[in-house]
């Protein structure tokens, strides 16, 4: 693959996340607007819940040592709490206490000197799950053969929500609240939301608008050293080039911070 | 960045490529369906020519020695042309031969056991330049302040895609007539190019359709083994992982091709 050229950005979650390579999802959107500035890398992963994440993360994300011959990450959305938050019998559970740690766990394999997977240079976002319209999920489950029980309540997925905020106060990591957007747009009314959730669960494009724009407004405030508009082409427009007198020169890979040459 | 868990496919091209990334774009669509099989690395660079595009792959793709330690480019598309076939005095504009024999460099780089990018895993498909809608590309230009001249000819571009298949049957790639396709969708009318073109020269959703399809059909019958729907997942389908005695083990990484733990 591509040497160190160009960084990247990777998305970690569930479906939610697997999905923003839909049309208007957030990873597609991304890409759109860190086009040669920075890869998009999705590890979303349909159905997963943290407890999975945490094998499938010591597996993807490289090692210290491994990381110098690597693209760097600088960015690392880690959105999940959908999936853990099913009630029981599902076996996609995770109990909260269990949840709020294993999304610790995650943050600090990135932040924390000790870790073996530690990284300076990636910032993280967490990201709440949406709230749930039980009625849609709930009808939907039972026109199913056979017919499947309520695998979700809307109090215990706010619960979640809530759990993932606290974690991001307790880390120092922002959080992008995709759990009350959703709900304040829909003026706090479950039915509507189907104005943003296809099937009671996954999000339709105009639920993704809410996850780019707070995700992009997160950055800014966060984190803007690597705000889209903030970053430069890794090879330059091409007018530059044209007018250059070495267009060769003109073509050397850039910095995105400062726009310099690198060799 | 992620260690050797997924590899990629790689898009190397002009605004046509970049402009992948959008809604419905080829970008977009293989994202979307090579999820959690390979990854999609854009590097297209809008208004770039081949001779541009020869330094840039000499930095972005790695050398024999780096390869061992990255991900590995399954696929890689070419798709150039749009530029190149711009007549002078355009500083985008490459003489036919010359833009021929870019192209084969291009594809030798990768191809050649002798060269320093040699790639025995990355399979290689070229794209032709669509048609160019000369009325619609006019007016926009002549709209400009100060107006500008028509900058590409008909014949022109159909002469740059007629040698990107002639590359092709040379150097033994497969090649994606987007060309052929869209023309003769319009039933070979200039003006009802405004179907498939928004700006005479870039592909609306409707016209990157044609190029997701015919890659599509392209891979199925030149590299049938990295069709996405030949591919297992890296990591499985949760109702695996739920199902299994030994989630941890279900959660280990798997070979895309033959769906067996790698380890």
């Amino acid at each position: 693959m591509n040497a160190d050229v160009q960084d990247c950005i990777v998305l970690l979650g569930d479906s939610l996340t697997q999905g923003g390579w839909e049309p208007h999802g957030f990873a597609q959107r991304l890409s759109f607007v860190y086009a040669r500035k920075l890869d998009v890398i999705n590890r979303g992963l349909s159905g997963y819940n943290t407890e999975w994440a945490i094998p499938v993360f010591e597996q993807f994300f490289a090692k210290c040592k491994a990381q110098e011959t690597l693209p760097k990450v600088q960015l690392m959305t880690i959105w999940f709490g959908a999936n853990d938050s099913c009630i029981k019998p599902s076996p996609q559970h995770v109990p909260l206490p269990a949840f709020a740690a294993n999304l610790s766990k995650l943050v600090n394999f990135v932040k924390s000197p000790d870790s073996v997977y530690y990284s300076p240079t990636t910032r993280v976002v967490l990201i709440t799950p949406p709230p749930v319209n039980t009625r849609h999920r709930g009808a939907q489950l039972a026109a199913r053969d056979p017919p499947q029980d309520l695998d979700r309540k809307f109090d215990v997925t706010r619960e979640y929500a809530e759990a993932v905020k606290e974690v991001g106060r307790k880390e120092g990591v922002p959080v992008v609240d995709i759990w009350t957007s959703i709900w304040e747009a829909t003026g706090k009314v479950e039915e509507d939301l189907t104005k943003y959730l296809k099937d009671g669960l996954h999000l339709n494009a105009d639920g993704y608008t809410f996850v780019y724009d707070d995700l992009n407004n997160t950055i800014k405030e966060s984190y803007p050293e690597i705000h889209y508009e903030a970053l430069e082409f890794v090879f330059p427009y091409w007018g530059e080039v044209a007018n250059s007198p070495d267009p060769l020169k003109a073509l050397t890979r850039r910095d995105i911070f400062t726009g310099e040459y690198r060799v």
